[in-house]
């Protein structure tokens, strides 16, 4: 049966003994969206330099925040990726911003958490620095896309999340 | 017009300068649900030990990245706060937790970006101690809530983001 | 004759280099007592979810402690741990929670300070939530109880050191 | 009754709220005692610049370890120090390092953690510059020995822990 | 006589104790050059998003560099910058990037370091972006240029250090 | 053609994905000057005691510092440093700290920007811990002096940056 492998057998939180693992080529892919107000979108989308540094900055804080995975996820394994990516697609019919993080390592547990939380700090920088004009925008669907290598192999989301 | 706050007139990414702004009362709350499968909303809400050292480990995560969030999240101020709440309710209907994170602050500048990283990070925990047996679940609606306190004062969202 | 390895032939502080060292699987255990008034005692072991929120605070805070070592010590390496655990029993005669934090990694450089930070860090976090109640309280007899792997290979503490 | 501050009515974890508290200059001061072969303990009090340095490291690094306070146990506030001591009496009888942490504050919350922490990470550090040579080495008796300030005002110990 | 206020009577270092000082508005501005062969400095500042990109980066990481000046610099202070700016000029004549970091506080310490630390790593991050086609590039004249505010009042580097 | 590896083709930063590379031996040395008016050079060299702790202090600020240098540079990997040295000559010609940061590492990816981390932080504890009677000191010629290993292979300035 299916059981959280965070917990023991007495239901106490612990970490994965990583210790029996492979080392495997692996990688995952995370996504979200930030969707916010047409006004927002416009003042985003708008001009280079400006847009570009609102984008550049969350890239930064995404894959800084990747690498800070194992300080902020208090189970995860401490690990050394091999490359975290950053991705932003300007959704105008959405007025969104759809965000896709990708991380690999060649190592013995997943990368699920660091492309997630690349994606999500992202999504929250960007958040940051638009909400003096729009404090209701709301983070969406964020969640694993696919992921490749270790014991379970390759998976992909059959939809996307929205 | 509106405009973007943390870019300066050229376009450029700053820091907004709080020297000036007055210390007051802040608080701010965000929510975010974590969406799963039945299967894994029933393992999560199952027996009471098991339960409570999930959402234990989520909340300590959450107060935590809220401590970090001017480490996270690149132009936020560095800000010591006088509180943070995180709380989880299992929703059966929607098969979901619903994560409350609150944050309080005696000073010069809001504490959105603070109970929106408290939010994020402990939704991103329940998907790291449940991932094993749902990589699907998605974190959906994560926004702010309310806030109070600043030159802009009280701030609802008018209806919950889902 | 003996020498300590963290100072070089002149008297000055430096890191071991460990690039020649064996990659080999390495463990160690460490221990200490958080001794306390019987009173405080009795409130900790009282009621299920009351005790397993204090325990569980302490054990990811001692988990996420062993994964910070190098930003503690100065003279650690960092590595990439392949477990943390981080358990406590309750000692009624002694009016005490005895901790033991074992730590393991595959790796050129021993794990007993990331053991020996896990469970100093479990101890304070307990100090910290029952502290309201009893100032007093004092963590005694920590220490390494065992180490394996690596060049010096299997080592245990004659007696415990209490 | 005495209660746990950090736990609320239902037994959840929680940060205590200092937003009502007043500013006031507080103090806290912590000991402990790194207990070692006498051999070791020759090694180190030996010769001028040697001990100097083991001393030195170990006062920085619990200097450092008193900021990361809040980073460490999990319910802390985050505070802005006004000064941190870490100082060292080698006591000859005992074979040991006698370690004093004394952190000082104008703040609406104490601290006894920030000298706790300090007085922890200084001994763990000697630990580590000696391991070498002593893997036996013990640290004992670490605990509050004063505090002051704040509403619960002057509290001493009434005997040395040890 | 002049004396370093790092180190006690003894020459022991040690952090200053700001209990007794006032707090005023503080300012600090500190400037450096990254010097580069002409063909590396004319990639850096062709076309408009590639030179932005870099310097973006370099601008982030230097912001996040001051948060960080407490934890990198042993006997800092923490504190809470009310602002922090990093700014470049591209010096076609010396094929150099100047830097200027500029921080503000209201608080009972000198800002200097943060200044001093947000322009060293934002210099150390071009260098990083830079250095696959230039690994001679050299950082120079790194100091302080001015600062405002606390007992010493206000100091003007009477020429620039180059 | 020469071109930046941080950038991808459209100009956006990114890290280098270094999962292909191969792990070798890679070494770096990075050296600078914290140059100063006679005077406060005088009190840095006298006496034994406190000149060591000045450098002891800014040692262990550089190696703390090389362990965080992917924390601090966005773009550079997480990596497990085999050792850190820094070293000190005090030039009395020059009125002037020579400092000497080498490190190493068995990886995928070189280690200069962690040797130039090192001697960075070095340098500007340095400066904080006698910038009380000199604000005026500058950090000059902050450079590569020498790097082993990788597909680059042996690189060496051809003269000193002074």
């Amino acid at each position: 049966m299916a059981e959280l492998t965070h917990l023991d057998a007495s239901g106490t939180a612990r970490m994965v003994d990583v210790g029996d693992k492979a080392i495997t080529q692996r990688e995952a892919v995370a996504t979200a969206l930030v969707c916010m107000q047409p006004e927002t979108f416009s003042l985003l989308r708008q001009g280079g330099h400006a847009k570009g540094d609102v984008l550049t900055v969350a890239r930064i804080a995404g894959i800084q925040a990747a690498k800070k995975c194992a300080d902020l996820i208090p189970l995860c394994h401490p690990l050394m990726l091999n490359s975290v990516d950053v991705d932003f697609l300007l959704d105008a019919e959405a007025n969104a911003v759809r965000i896709t993080a990708r991380c690999s390592l060649s190592g013995k547990t997943g990368v699920e958490m660091e492309a997630l939380t690349a994606a999500s700090v992202a999504a929250l920088t960007i958040y940051d620095m638009c909400k003096a004009v729009d404090r209701g925008m709301v983070i969406r669907e964020l969640g694993l896309a696919e992921k490749l290598g270790g014991k379970s192999g390759h998976w992909r989301r059959e939809q996307g999340p929205d």
